[in-house]
């Protein structure tokens, strides 16, 4: 059994899907709806962003049992214009209709040049990267923009009006792996508050307010409807981009506003909607050249002499790209607890104990 | 004579485009052009944003002189297949073919649903909300992107590989102003950094590191090659995510790749290449039931309780716009100095003084 003190259990990636596949098809997911879920969390697992990996099978399960997630998931076209897709995602795990999204966003791209498709009636979609990255590998240039629950305010406001807006995009590259943008438009995600607060840890600057709208570094003055926008009032205007591309034209809900029929709403949903739009590179010039340009630019970053006080200079989603190598050889390593809530789950399905590789 | 201490001598917008476009039609730009290029430059002016208003007659008149700006502007197809168009600028003052490539833009997003229009050798573009509102206006959301002259370093590094790379989007509204993004991705555009140093003034922690990229509020040591991106990572992937669509995407200079066969690089262009993405939001549901719903959102942030010490909660392109409301009924405010330095040039090519408006 491989276990450290600092990352905890290590199993092997296959191992966990199937296990996570597993569990999903116990709380009736079909087969390869399940695999494909599972394979999206522990993609994010094997790239160090943990809050959106294999945790949330416990979460995922809940939902389904208290009926606010259907597990089979039955996506519905409701318009289709060509290089304009929209579709309804039947309330299923968000990777379904998410990945079903996607390839037709690829997919339209090579057909148009451009394409956006864009999905109400969704659920939570796990990390936007892993859809982006998944154009990417097909060569095609993407972006996502998603909206979801009613809780952080405008810049210089504290009324809540926006989720924490969510936006990725990746690039296709050739050599170097692709790069991968994806972030919360709040300065943090409001996990690492509360993280914070169990801590004792002040917290930076710029990162949060109380809630009379005054900034502090206190973590438990600190409010979770107090989260700032990265950036200030430029990154609030990419926040109101992503509330406007994911929920308002998306025919989904948006700032205060409940849009559509379904009976859930807010943080059970995660997801209000959201946009992909995806571009073919490859109609600007050939897709080896554009791959090597991706390559060019990614090594001016790199080989940029670093600021006093920088190790290394990084391009988007280098250090998860690294640590994806570093996992997918070694394991993904699971906290006890996380490991103990699955065997836990699994247990309830005649799984067995999730297999450590020998060391 | 309308005049004030704080804000110069006010004209009347009309006659300040006449006058704009006589001086850039006695340096040979054609009249059609000049009155579009005036056009631009005027609407900066009104909507305070004075950095990309008539202030650049005279530099664009220096660069035609030195033979880098073309006065009349050659637009080529370089290819089009629908949905996107790639064109060049052929090195006239960017507003021309800005203007035509924002209006191809539109017509396509209109014929396809969405659609991708890139220039590449083009200059200096003003504003890039000016190009957005305008399809805005029209009814159909767009994107900017534009990269230009390396200057700024990566987050974490002191080589200078990017522009200050500006992005905008703009947004179709109903009775509200249309919202206008348009930002640089850098904290802060280079001329606050030199405005700073003649003032004297400390700056805010986050605009500029020093030579070594260390951190100062010292406008003095502070370098224009250590401008920090907006919001640190964050912002930088914005800035890489401008430069992939505006270089790598359109054929142009990148980083720190000079690609193309024009003589004229780096700072003497400004624009190196830009992409606009264009969507038109009635395939995904009434233009005016959009149009409502950017109104409602835009009412749900400005109706948003202030944060201690905050005034209003604002909109991205508010301020702008009640300045454009002010300004259009009032006259454009101009300093003397730039007032002197534009009827100087007029007087070159026998036209009077700028009229002023009776007070």
């Amino acid at each position: 059994m491989s276990a450290s003190k600092e990352s905890g259990v290590r199993t092997a990636a296959d191992a966990l899907r199937d296990y996570c596949a597993g569990i999903l098809g116990g709380v009736g997911v079909p087969d390869d709806q399940a695999a494909l879920v599972a394979h999206s969390l522990v993609e994010a697992d094997l790239r160090g962003v943990a809050s959106h990996g294999s945790n949330l099978v416990a979460l995922y399960v809940s939902r389904i049992r208290a009926g606010s997630m259907q597990p089979r998931t039955e996506i519905r076209v409701i318009d289709d214009q060509g290089a304009t897709l929209q579709l309804d995602g039947g309330l299923g795990p968000g990777q379904v209709a998410g990945v079903h999204a996607i390839d037709r966003a690829v997919e339209r791209a090579r057909e148009y040049g451009v394409a956006a498709v864009s999905v109400r009636e969704s659920t939570h979609l796990g990390a936007l990267g892993y859809y982006t990255l998944r154009a990417a590998k097909e060569g095609v240039f993407a972006m996502a923009f998603q909206n979801g629950p009613t809780i952080v305010p405008p810049f210089g406001g504290i009324t809540p009006v926006f989720s924490t807006n969510p936006v990725s995009y990746a690039v296709p590259a050739g050599a170097e792996a692709p790069i991968v943008y994806d972030v919360a438009t709040t300065a943090i995600a409001g996990n690492k508050l509360i993280l914070a607060r169990k801590q004792g840890d002040p917290i930076p600057e710029g990162w949060a307010s109380d809630e009379r709208g005054v900034p502090t570094t206190d973590p438990h003055r600190a409010s979770i409807e107090g989260l700032q926008w990265f950036g200030g009032h430029k990154g609030f205007g990419i926040a109101m981009l992503v509330e406007i591309l994911a929920g308002l034209l998306t025919n989904s809900s948006f700032g205060r506003t409940e849009i559509g029929d379904s009976a859930f709403t807010g943080r059970e949903r995660v997801a209000k909607g959201y946009l992909f739009l995806a571009l073919d590179v490859s109609r600007f010039l050939p897709l080896d050249e554009f791959r090597q340009r991706t390559d060019t630019l990614i090594r001016d970053v790199r080989d940029s002499e670093p600021a006093q006080g920088v190790e290394r200079v990084l391009v988007p989603g280098e250090i998860e790209h690294r640590r994806w190598l570093e996992c997918s050889k070694r394991g993904v390593p699971l906290p006890a607890a996380l490991l103990a809530e699955l065997e836990a789950l699994g247990a309830e399905f005649g799984l067995g104990a999730i297999p450590r590789p020998a060391d």
